[in-house]
C-alpha cells in the first residue's frame, strides 16, 4: 500500500457506465490516478502511457469492444499489465464471445464471480444477469483450469476470494456480504488489483493485495453502517485510511 | 416487499448514464438483481431472460433507441412486463418522438412527472429540461387519457403521486421535497416499480408499491439528513431496511 | 447565490460519464436545473433552450464531439453562454485537437487544471492522465495568454484558483486538498461556473463565484469528514446550505 501510494500509478480504465464513479473514487482512495478513456481514436495511445489497464465488459457495445481490443493489444505490446473483468460472461452470447476474444490478448489477471469464471472455463456457471448463483467454492477448479489455459492469474471472488495461477491457490476470507448490496464493489476490486499491478507487483501478489484491500476495507466499513448507502461511503473512507500495518493485522487467509 | 426480496427478480435496465449508479443501488436495496444492458447485439436476448424491463430515455442516442425498441419488443413478445420513463418528453422533438414510438410497444406502466405525462397525452406540459414546471395535480386528466389510449397504467409523480389505469385513480402522499434535489430519484422510482412488476404484481399494484416504497423511504431518510448528499445516502439505507409492516403503517393515500 | 437560486437556470451539460451524477447533484444543490443531453439529433436544439451550456471532454468519442460542436455553435449563435472543460488536453493527440476545435467556438469561460491550461496555451504541461503534475501557479502566464488568444475568461485551478481575462487576474485560496481525492470535483466546479453564467453573471464574475462556491463548500465539508467518501457527501450538503452571507464571510482572495 505504501508502495502504491508512493508510485501513484496512472490506471487506464475501460469500464462500464454504472460503476465508473465508484471505481474512480476507489482508485483515488488508494492513491492511484484513474482515467477513463474509451475512444477508438485514443485508447491504444493512452494504454501505452499508463502503468496498468483495467478492462471491464459490464456495458458493452461494438465500438467499445473495438477500443478494448486496441487498448489490450497496445498494453500487451508495450509491457503494460492489464486485468480483465468479464462481467456477465455466460449470460448472453455477445458477452461470452467478447470475453473469449479479450482473454486471448494476454491479460495478467482475470477477476470474476463464480458464474463468470465457470463460463469462461467452459462450464455452465448459472449466471443471473450480472450476479452469480454459485458460491466461489464451486469455481476453484474452473479458476485453475482457466489460469492454465490463459497463463493469467485468475481470481474467483465471493464469500472467499480464490486466486490461482494454475499451480498455487490462495483464499482470502475478508469482506462482508454487504459488498453484494452495493453496485460496483466487484468492479472496484478489479480496479484495485489493476492499481497494484501498476505499482509493480507481480500478478498473483497484485490479485491478493487488491482483494485483501477491499475485503479489509469492507470489514472496517461495516462497523457502524446503517445500510448499503452508508456502507458505500464508509468503504471509500476505509480504503483511504488503510496502511500496510492494518492490512497485515487484519488479513485472513482461508 | 417480502415477496420482492424472496423472488429477487432480475431487472433489465436501459437507462440514462446520470442515474445508472443510484438506480442499481436502489434496486439492490430492495432485493432485486439489476443489470444494465444496452447493446443492440444483446438487448433483446437479455430482456427475455429478465423478470422485468425498465426503459428510461434520459440520455438518448440512435443506437440506444434501437436497443430500447428491440428490448421492449422482445419483452412484450415473451411476456416480460416493462415500464417506460419518458424523461424530458416534450422538451425536444427527438424525445417526444422516441417516447411516442416506445409507447406503442405496450409498456405495462408509464411513469413521468407532470410535464412529461401531459406531453405524451398531447397537452402543452411546460417541460423545463428534465424538470416539470407543473404540479402533479395538473396531470391527473392527462394520466387518465394516456392510460386509456395506451392500455398502460400511468403514474404522474410529484408532491402527490397519481396512478391511473383509465378507470381507477389512486394518490400517494408519501415522499419529501428533498427528492427533487437529488438526481435520479424519479428514475429510481420507475426502476422500483419495475422490480415489483418483476416480483409478479399487476401493473396498478406494482406502481402503487414502487411509489409508496420510495416515498416512505424518503419520509424516513429526511430525518437527520443535513442536505441532499446525506439524504441520498440515507434513502438507500432506508430502502434496504423497509419491510411490509413499515410500509403498511406509514403509507398515506391522498 | 440568491440570484442563482431564484433564477434556477436550466444548465445543459455534455460531460463525461464518470462525473455526470456528482455534477447533476452539485447543480441541484445550488438551485440550478441540470440536464444531460448529448445526441446529435437534439444537442443544438436543447442548447438554445438552456440558460447555459457546459462542455466537458472527459470521455470522448466522435459522435459526442460532433454533438459538442453543434451545441457550442448553437449556444454561441443564440447568445447562450458556455464553458469548456478541456479534461486531459495534452494527454493524447485526440484530446488536444478536440479541445482546440472547441476553443474556436467562443466559450465564455475555459476552466482546467494547470497541465490542461498550459497544453491549450501551447506549453508542455506535464499531464498525467486527467491529473495535473504542476501547481496552478505554473499556469498563470498560460492562463493570461490563452485568455487573450480566445477572448474567454480562463481559470486555472489548483491549491489557488487563478482567473484571468487577459488583463485582470484574481486568485481564490478556498478549498481543500481532499477535493483532489474525489472524482468530479473539478468538473463540478466547471458546472457551477456554468450555473452562475446561466444566472446572468458576466464570465469573470461567474468564474469567481463558481470557484468560491465549491471552495467554501469544501472548507465546510472537510470539518468532520472521515475520508473522501464522507467528504463527498458533506460537500453536496454544504453546497445546498450556502448563502451569500457565508460566501462573503469565508471567501479568501489569494
Amino acid at each position: 500500500m505504501t508502495r502504491l501510494r508512493r508510485r501513484a500509478p496512472l490506471v487506464h480504465n475501460i469500464t462500464n457506465y454504472v460503476v465508473m464513479n465508484i471505481t474512480a473514487n476507489a482508485l483515488l482512495a488508494v492513491g492511484a490516478s484513474p482515467a477513463m478513456v474509451h475512444a477508438v481514436e485514443e485508447a491504444a495511445e493512452f494504454a501505452s502511457l499508463a502503468q496498468a489497464l483495467v478492462i471491464n465488459i459490464g456495458t458493452l457495445s461494438p465500438r467499445w469492444v473495438e477500443a478494448m481490443e486496441l487498448a489490450a493489444g497496445a498494453a500487451t505490446r508495450t509491457g503494460v499489465p492489464w486485468i480483465l473483468d468479464p462481467v456477465a460472461a455466460g449470460a448472453t452470447a455477445y458477452r461470452t464471445a467478447t470475453a473469449g476474444r479479450l482473454m486471448k490478448l494476454k491479460p495478467a489477471v482475470i477477476r470474476g464471480n463464480a458464474s463468470e469464471i465457470m463460463a469462461l472455463a467452459g462450464e455452465a456457471g448459472g449466471a443471473k444477469g450480472v450476479d452469480s448463483t454459485r458460491g466461489s467454492d464451486a469455481a476453484i477448479d474452473a479458476a485453475k483450469r482457466l489460469a492454465l489455459a490463459t497463463s493469467a492469474v485468475v481470481a474467483a471472488t465471493g464469500a472467499v476470494d480464490y486466486i490461482s495461477d494454475g499451480t498455487r491457490l490462495a483464499g482470502i476470507a475478508n469482506g462482508d456480504i454487504m459488498l453484494t448490496r452495493v453496485t460496483g464493489t466487484g468492479c472496484s476490486a478489479t480496479a484495485l488489483i489493476g492499481a497494484f499491478l501498476g505499482a509493480g507487483l507481480p500478478p498473483f501478489e497484485a490479485a491478493a493485495a487488491g482483494l485483501a484491500t477491499i475485503g479489509i476495507a469492507a470489514d472496517l466499513a461495516i462497523v457502524g453502517a446503517k445500510g448499503p448507502g452508508s456502507f458505500a461511503v464508509a468503504l471509500i473512507d476505509a480504503l483511504a485510511g488503510l496502511d500496510d500495518a492494518t492490512i497485515a493485522a487484519k488479513m485472513r487467509w482461508a
